[in-house]
């Protein structure tokens, strides 16, 4: 057993993350575990460790479970990499020691990894890209091994991986008897990048490229693929390789499409390589699509992906709150995105996205305890009504576990690595993406910069930090001022900072000799804010969401009573809000006074020849939406109709 | 070639239904005629008529189309019937007798008639009644065997359909080594009555009483049969037959499920029965499922079934206005219902929802020109969002024809029998359920009385009565005062009569001798009504819709421009209501000062945080529902904003 060797990654304080962290650390990775060798009582058996024993020889039997069984143990292992970097573990570390030496097992003389193909088809490697997520499961695997790596300094999954990639980059490229094709679900696009960093093989980042360049180009790859396997079917997403963004070549893309995992996770690797190339075309490409999804495409709590049917965006302004599909794992993939347009664009949206994100459509998928999970994150839900057939991927409850078990990993693996989206540097500019209780040290003008962060954030609106380079060292730290604050102050040591005059772009450039100790104090003002949908979103005519801070506010039936849409905010309505330490692990509480259609005196008759409504006071009380359904279970609505 | 001997139907001269009846008789009957022959250029073929050819041994080959395709050769034979009989039309009625002569060739020696069997699985008769609408088909040629012979006094389908009905009666009943069966889709249940009616063969009602008390019973027949044929599958809609409302006897159903055009068939049969034999538990049965469809799950068109998944009733309350089924044959199906209600009980409030079909749910599926149809009539549409998977079903404009064409020749049928609905009478009252042009006699008190109604109903609040018995006659005329109306005016032969003494359950019982001559004006007073939904339909909380007498109104893109629901009618808004002659063959507009949100300072960002709406002032201009998609396709909305 070696020692855990700890990356650059901030050491996270924070009360509201810590505490997610925790979760993880103490339920999720080792429930997940548990599920991934099968010792889940009453849960359908995951098979995934069972899979690679096989392919491993250590074991007889079939293969289990779906094609991309894989990538569960996969992500399994890039969570508890992120969760070794600051809380080492050695008993984990050694588990997933042990597990990696099986997956070397499992390797073929080739370099080839891939449990399925190896034990159920071996004949037919390469034979569907289309659906058979060959190239997703390696990328999951890549990403696992470069993160294994940075934090415990172990290169043997890396050079597991490194030996599959170079095995796959013979197989693929643009060269003939080369493969020009790519995968049916991106994903090694955007490992591939992170193997080249962590290996500085510019060969991985060229195959990256090629995926990415490849992708969507006439006479279309999945066509001749289907053709060569006298497979005449169309292709049950309407006919359309929009489902994988793969229906124009990606510069082409002007309006996000299909399956949105995969989207963000191609949008991911595009900017990646934008970053690393400096390719304008593709930089562009980029800004293109985050326009579209944000300002067009995506909810208020940063879920994304409206249609169920194929788990998919729809179209612009089409974002009912009923039938969401806003899966967990798509949130996750706009936080990864979004970290990596920060490195393309010095733009606070970016980060406003992903603080929306973070602390909305993303961790709403899990319960307090991470015990229980959403797949799906509708934005109202009448749970008599999740029996209709077209509301049945809406759970009026989070899930145990499920058979295809994406989300839980996943959020596992952002929440372990929060600390990673705090900050970007650009040269010897620091930016501060989210505000979290933090230490962090940074290389800034030749000196080693300290960096302290102390914050009751997103609940209180104080935050301070403490700058501490060895010396006198110039920089800029450049503070996001979040897209939601309408107020901010700030304070260098002491002294107020006039904001206007040194923010641009949603940051406020602190440019100064920086001394050890220097105090920075920023205020965001948290009021409660009336938000408005874009007219274009007729689901939200005539209504208005709740937010404080970067928290979006929902309703809920355990505090309201039942028929929550017969509430109505009034226009000058009053809102309170006051901490509750001892609710849902501590939240902010909204209430105010509104009114709800008096239904009494209403008798039978469904319809009725009525000149003005009735209506009666009504005490209003709004929680965090993140924290819905961790209560008594019920109705939930987060668009509030207005009066 | 005979002469058309005209029934007990009244003869209309209506300018709103005539024009209706106009249509179906030069348009939906001739049209039809023609896809039951496959003559329509660049429309599937129905093949309709070619298996009966073949199964009368005219022609060689396979059967194609639907399983119950037959019934849209019975439904067209029950159209012309009733078209016959206001409008006769010698060619048209010899093309029918060569019909009928055809479908007596393709009669069994047994009595056996369907094409589908005697073409494809002759061995197979009656193995699976769950899914083969064998009695389904026979119910509807049944309904046109029965009206053919009413108008036309010709006994050959009757006796066809007797002789039939006679074989269904040596396989179906309690005693030993017959059937203890039923239909999948009920429909033979209340032919069987009609037949019982024109023939006064009791063996009939006896049979259509049976199919009535065995449904839904234990062990359960679909189960038995199922099992018979080895058919090990759960059924398809839940595992369960509520579907065709066999999940539990007929007594024990307290609330409307399923398919719901089954629903209402089988209704009608139980109030037939009821009717018939004074079952005072079926009377109650009806009572309840009549309280239950109408207060809880009815659309305010009288649109029912709101769940596409089954065409079915979802569950009480649940009234989605963009995904509803509303089947224009549900809708028609409940005219059926409500008129069977009104032989059961003397009550306007069954008239009052018949009304509302007529006038709304049931007319929309046909364009102004009776040649295009709506199968799904929703209550709010934006055609761009019907490429949703979840949406497919609501087409944003009425189609040529159906594969599965059962909506066009139902409304045909209804269309061209309207005059049936109008009156109902019990002993010496003669109650008056709609008001529409017309004249009719009744034996009343042993003489004949004529009636006309002269009105330019729904468009004008006044209806005028001639009572003109053969000398003086003492009866009671019951007229409906409409649910919608809160104001109406009775004069007899010009004297103010107060209705207030005289209503009871929606009738004004005008008892009196009545002389040859004798005027009676009602007048209904028709405001502009702002109709609201019962509090727990949460789809329309804060939510207003027009309705003036018993038209429903709709706003319309072509008229209000595009994003409907940004349009708020204030609380005050003034109603100016016009008759415009010349607009969607005439309409009474209604228009008002509404106020709709500004969007033009709005910009790119989806969301925003805003203390107070900007509106802008806007005039509304609404048009009956029915009429919508007749011009430029586009937005559709019943339900509007309310501010």
């Amino acid at each position: 057993m070696k020692t855990t060797k700890t990356m650059n990654q901030p050491k996270i304080s924070d009360k509201f993350w810590r505490r997610y962290m925790d979760v993880v650390r103490n339920e999720v990775i080792p429930y997940q575990w548990e599920a991934l060798n099968d010792r889940i009582e009453g849960a359908a058996p995951s098979h995934a460790i069972e899979n690679f024993r096989i392919a491993a020889g250590e074991a007889e039997g079939e293969y289990h479970g779906f094609v991309f069984q894989d990538s569960d143990v996969a992500k399994w292992i890039e969570a508890v990499a992120y969760s070794l970097a600051t809380d080492p573990n050695p008993e984990l570390e050694e588990t997933a020691d042990e597990l990696i030496a099986l997956i070397g097992k499992a390797q073929q003389d080739d370099g080839y990894l891939n449990t399925y193909f190896t034990i159920k088809e071996p004949e037919a490697r390469w034979t569907n890209l289309r659906d058979q997520h060959e190239l997703y499961c390696a990328g999951h695997m890549m990403e696992a091994a470069v993160a294994y790596y940075e934090v415990t300094g172990k290169r043997e999954l890396l050079d597991i991986m490194s030996r599959f990639a170079d095995y796959i980059d013979t197989v693929f490229g643009e060269e003939a008897g080369k493969i020009q094709g790519y995968d049916g679900h991106q994903e090694i696009e955007l490992a591939l990048v992170k193997l080249y960093e962590a290996t500085g093989n510019e060969k991985y980042l060229n195959l990256s490229k090629f995926f990415i360049e490849e992708r969507g180009r006439q006479p279309h790859f999945f066509d001749q693929e289907s053709e060569a396997r006298g497979d005449k079917k169309p292709f049950w997403y309407y006919g359309s390789y929009r489902y994988s963004q793969s229906h124009l070549p990606v510069r082409e893309q002007k309006e996000a499409a299909g399956h949105s995992v995969r989207a963000v996770y191609m949008y991911s690797a595009m900017a990646d390589l934008a970053a690393k190339t400096g390719d304008e075309s593709l930089v562009e490409a980029c800004k293109t699509l985050w326009e579209n999804v944000t300002n067009k495409q995506m909810y208020v709590t940063a879920g994304i992906g409206s249609s169920e049917f194929g788990e998919a965006f729809s179209f612009n302004y089409d974002l009912p709150n009923d039938t969401s599909y806003t899966e967990t794992c798509a949130s996750i993939g706009l936080v990864f995105w979004a970290q990596r347009m920060l490195n393309l664009d010095k733009h606070a949206k970016y980060a406003d996205v992903m603080e929306r994100a973070l602390y909305n459509g993303t961790i709403s998928g899990m319960d307090l305890n991470g015990k229980k999970f959403f797949y799906v994150n509708p934005l109202e839900v009448w749970p008599k009504a999740c029996i209709r057939h077209d509301k049945r991927h809406v759970k009026p409850e989070r899930q145990k576990w499920f058979s295809c078990a994406c989300c839980p990993p996943n959020l596992a693996r952002l929440i372990a690595s929060i600390g990673r989206y705090i900050y970007t540097q650009h040269d010897d500019e620091l930016f501060v993406n989210l505000y979290m209780g933090n230490e962090a040290e940074f290389a800034l003008n030749r000196q080693t910069v300290k960096l302290v962060q102390r914050t009751e954030y997103p609940w209180d609106e104080t935050i301070s930090l403490t700058v501490s380079p060895e010396g006198d060292c110039e920089f800029t730290l450049a503070l996001r001022i979040p897209g939601w604050c309408r107020k901010a102050y700030l304070k260098v040591n002491g002294e107020y900072v006039d904001l206007e005059d040194i923010t641009s772009n949603g940051y406020a450039y602190v440019k100064r000799v920086w001394q050890a100790g220097d105090q920075v104090e920023l205020v965001l003002t948290m009021p409660v804010e009336r938000i408005k949908a874009h007219p274009n979103v007729r689901e939200n005519a005539g209504k208005t969401a709740l937010q404080r801070g970067p928290v979006v506010y929902c309703i809920e039936e355990v505090d309201n009573g039942v028929n929550l849409p017969n509430i109505f905010l009034p226009e000058n309505a009053v809102f309170n809000a006051r901490f509750e330490p001892a609710l849902l692990d501590g939240v902010t509480v909204i209430t105010a006074d509104a009114e709800r259609l008096n239904d009494s005196e209403w008798g039978e008759s469904l319809y009725r020849p009525i000149d003005k409504n009735q209506y009666q006071s009504f005490k209003l009380t709004a929680i965090p939406y993140y924290a819905w359904c961790n209560r008594e279970p019920g109705e939930m609505l987060v668009w509030i109709n207005e009066k």
